[in-house]
């Protein structure tokens, strides 16, 4: 494949690639005998199950390794053993180093599943990062205007809102750009979100002599829910170890307007096959779209028995495939955003009451999503369109309020 | 002294002390037989030149010696060593060790003119900040906000107008903060350029577990011209190692509303004497002040023959007590501010033109505050008031219009 074509293969569904033609000129040097490009991403080791979000930019790694180069997944520990100092974030706990050797050999068997070992070199930040002393973090930051810090967007409104921005925060943000100057990346992944850091990397590589990297924009790829981006702690996800048909089944709940993106930008089908699925019957469409998916991450026969064991507990109860969906009100959710099972029951018209609910509920006779619940105290939080069932024939499809 | 005698007599002549309360609760502590307090001054080796504008902090500092007190003098080697890395800033070029090791020797020779040894230690600060790492920079900054860095006076004036604040000038304001942390200070004494810092390293000390210090604020001592605060760049200033001579010459020269400043801030005499002193004829008033000043950074014998030299220079060539101050318009002077000395002379009235003007120089006709001046492109920047001669008999007094 020539620049050109290698250029195109890496933009599709590429939100954006700044600069386009750097990217080009640096495929052209490497065509022409240079080394294979250095493709950077950075890994937070305080979330180590990788779910399908992750995949969209692991995925486009892999794009890069077929073309020829070369993938570094850096291991963030230096900024995980700090944490956030401030106590303010309760996400950002310190790490012990075992945690974190933990967390990157699990994050590793997690990567191999999408990359090509032989073509990934992981890496740890604190090794450049941590031997650096308070006069090296002066030079580092001395070229960098606070007025240009705050213009990334979570700063920015932050800083408009009158809600408080720590100084550490901007250290952090150096750190990244500093992963890019030592590793002498040529590009770099990441979301949306991460435009700016990928974008301040380039300022400060050219600070130190070093030619910019090119920043490669993924879209987020949006949760189970259809609303929020996939998050492990919005529950929303599909870990990339699940079992096969837990995998299924969660994408047989997505709605049908999310299958396109998801077509698009977990599975390797070409356009125009996408395109004649989406043209067929949502629920075939669905099933196809599990079956790529479990396939990849499991096998094909896996991707067939949970499509047969899906069909079994849903199709086969005679479930209507046209039964209407019914909004449950936000209102109805408890503190912890979530809703009483028997409440459920008698919302969707599968009880009378809450007596009867809790009956059924002991009895056994109720399922969610096909999974028997006898535990009449249980909460639900109805992430994506969720089917009830009381004994054999009586069936809600039911979906959370926006 | 009980402690509210010893606040009442550090309260003299300062600005602000904040707070108050605190300052006399730890003046009780100690006078309760706890130790003496620690009183922190940091010291900029890039200028280590004493004037008497550093003497009005200094003299502040001996205060809290006479009772007792321990002053600990900070020379910040530390970012002296680092210097502007932006390098936007052309007066911080890094400095060398052997640089640095000479100005402290220097600043600490002129210091005990002021000072007592026996109660000053004198520290570097690159010795507890130069070993810090990256993360132990993140924990210091991580409990501060941007907000708040931002209200301090320069940082907010830059910022509303757009000017580049860079990120490491950040990290500096957290350096003296740190220095207060590490030395436990009880007091930083500072000017009142000093304010935001003093107060900003009481929060990082209470972050770090320690009792926050005092803010002892001292007024700036305004230079010669009577304009700008006392700096060796501009020119307006009297160093404490000037001969004898030129202290006194110099401070003839100020005008006669910076007198009562120039009594409180810089000498040792009483209110009650300052008052008598200003009362009488502004002349002596200014006698007296150049004599009591001599005395202190040399002896009551060279204050003596200082004033007796002016005299003779000036005075005994008969010029009249009353002559009028002639006001020089700033339009006359050139773009460095400097004044062509034929020019001067005719604008003072001394000279018909300006030929006339360059034979009077060329001939040594000419002296400006009693030094003869024969070259004739020579240029004055018109400090505070200046006597300028031709001849035995004739003068003027001029000074350049504000």
């Amino acid at each position: 494949m020539n620049a050109q074509e290698q250029l195109a293969l890496l933009q599709a569904g590429a939100t954006e690639i700044i600069p386009q033609e750097a990217l080009l000129a640096k495929l052209e040097a490497c065509a022409q005998g240079g080394k294979p490009l250095r493709v950077k991403l950075g890994m937070d080791p305080t979330a180590p199950d990788l779910h399908l979000g992750h995949t969209v930019v692991m995925r486009k790694l892999r794009d890069f390794q077929r073309l020829g180069h070369h993938v570094v997944l850096i291991i963030g520990d230096f900024t995980a053993s700090i944490g956030d100092p401030s106590g303010r974030s309760e996400t950002r706990p310190p790490l012990t180093a075992e945690q974190i050797q933990e967390a990157a050999a699990t994050y590793q068997d997690q990567c191999f599943r999408v990359l090509d070992p032989e073509r990934t070199e992981i890496v740890y930040n604190s090794d450049w990062l941590a031997p650096m002393g308070f006069a090296d973090v002066v030079k580092l930051t001395s070229k960098y205007t606070v007025a240009r810090l705050l213009e990334r967007d979570d700063f920015a409104q932050r800083f408009a809102q009158h809600r408080p921005i720590l100084v550490h925060e901007f250290l952090y943000a150096f750190c990244q750009s500093y992963d890019s100057v030592h590793l002498k990346a040529d590009v770099e992944l990441g979301g949306t979100d991460q435009l700016f850091n990928i974008l301040m990397a380039r300022d400060v590589q050219r600070e130190h002599g070093i030619e910019p990297q090119v920043a490669v924009i993924m879209p987020i790829l949006v949760g189970l829910d259809g609303r929020q981006k996939m998050s492990k702690s919005l529950g929303n996800y599909i870990g990339i170890t699940e079992p096969p048909a837990s995998m299924f089944d969660k994408l047989m709940s997505i709605s049908d307007e999310m299958m396109p993106a998801y077509f698009r930008l977990l599975t390797d089908l070409e356009e125009g096959e996408i395109q004649s699925i989406l043209a067929g019957h949502p629920l075939e469409a669905k099933k196809r779209l599990g079956g790529e998916i479990v396939t990849m991450y499991h096998s094909a026969d896996d991707a067939q028995a949970a499509r047969q064991r899906w069909e079994q507990v849903f199709s086969q109860r005679q479930m209507p495939d046209d039964i209407p969906t019914l909004e449950i009100a936000a209102e109805s959710f408890n503190e912890a955003d979530r809703l009483w099972l028997p409440r459920l029951l008698v919302l969707a018209g599968l009880a009378s009451g809450s007596r009867e609910a809790r009956r059924f509920v002991e009895q056994g006779a109720v399922r969610v999503n096909g999974d028997k619940i006898t535990d009449v105290d249980a909460e639900l939080a109805l992430i994506g369109e969720t089917i009830v069932q009381v004994g054999r024939r009586r069936f809600a499809r039911v979906v959370r309020a926006e």
